[in-house]
């Protein structure tokens, strides 16, 4: 039976009706079977701060890692804030990469969507993000590219991807990844 | 009289021991008499989402985005998380660049000091926070560059700045800013 891989969605809008929560759903929806995409949510995390891992870190931070290290990869699907990357993201990323030497997201491979209003496609969002991957050992997909402009046109008013060229994107992006993951995934621990 | 600007100074770090906070403090002892430092604090901001802002900002937004709106200038003093940006400080930059077109942020002079325990001194993170600082149109004091590492060995038992070399960079780094101030800060408003 082939193997059946847990990826965790991080999503880097809090915006309930957030375009890249919509996407990510649509990830979800047309990945293949060997996925199991679930967004893990990021709103609720207390800004990190040192002492408070010292005093007993927040359930929310516990959570939050427990999640990410029962993954076996990780998707980020993002907006851009000021051509970088949103607080919110930032901070989840921090939280789970911590106490040190102990991160959640060690090693898990990754892939980034970066969604904006404009024709930029969040690109400077999302290598502030391949950034702080590097640090944190995660494989990334390089190849396809996600940078996505138009961000307020891209569903229509039945919540589906407007335009067929989106959907095939999209199909490209998430098989694409999913060949990553069975490339650099760890190996399946015993059951 | 001579003109005394107020420099909001933004600490990336949370952390009540936090170096960064220590080093703001050292440079707004240091600075020369035009200039009038202090500390704004951002670990109480909640996460941006522009589902609460539409609801009605939380007061600490609101706090916040009064205290830099009254500044002349900003100083941010910042520590690097997985080699870019913290998400706390990430955050409160998001947070005063809301409302869509009434940003606090915009066209105040501002300096980035990065200090790092380790020998790159915060590089990743000064620039990711540069990033943003252009789409924010804040001129921002290009040299000195403050990349300070050896961060934990940067003050003495008694709470000062442990090397000579350290304390006369500290004073001219503040001591340009103090110019790049006059320079491109805004007139006074009439009073």
């Amino acid at each position: 039976m082939a193997r059946t891989y847990k990826v965790a969605v991080v999503v880097g809008s809090l915006r309930k009706e957030s375009i890249n929560r919509k996407a990510a759903l649509a990830l979800a929806g047309m990945a293949p079977d060997t996925l199991d995409l679930e967004i893990v949510e990021i709103g609720d995390l207390p800004l990190y701060d040192e002492d408070a891992e010292a005093a007993g870190p927040p359930q929310a931070w516990e959570r939050f890692r427990r999640e990410i290290a029962a993954a076996d990869a990780v998707l980020f699907v993002t907006p851009e804030y000021n051509r970088s990357i949103p607080g919110a993201l930032k901070n989840a990323v921090d939280v789970a990469s911590r106490p040190y030497g102990s991160g959640a997201w060690s090693g898990k491979p990754a892939a980034v969507m970066s969604i904006s209003a404009g024709a930029m496609g969040g690109f400077g969002a999302n290598h502030q993000l391949r950034q702080a991957l590097v640090f944190l050992d995660m494989p990334v997909l390089q190849q396809p590219e996600a940078y996505v402009g138009g961000g307020f046109t891209l569903f229509d008013e039945q919540g589906e991807i407007a335009a067929e060229g989106t959907r095939a994107f999209f199909q490209t992006f998430i098989d694409a990844f999913a060949n990553w993951i069975e490339r650099t995934a760890a190996p399946e621990s015993g059951g």
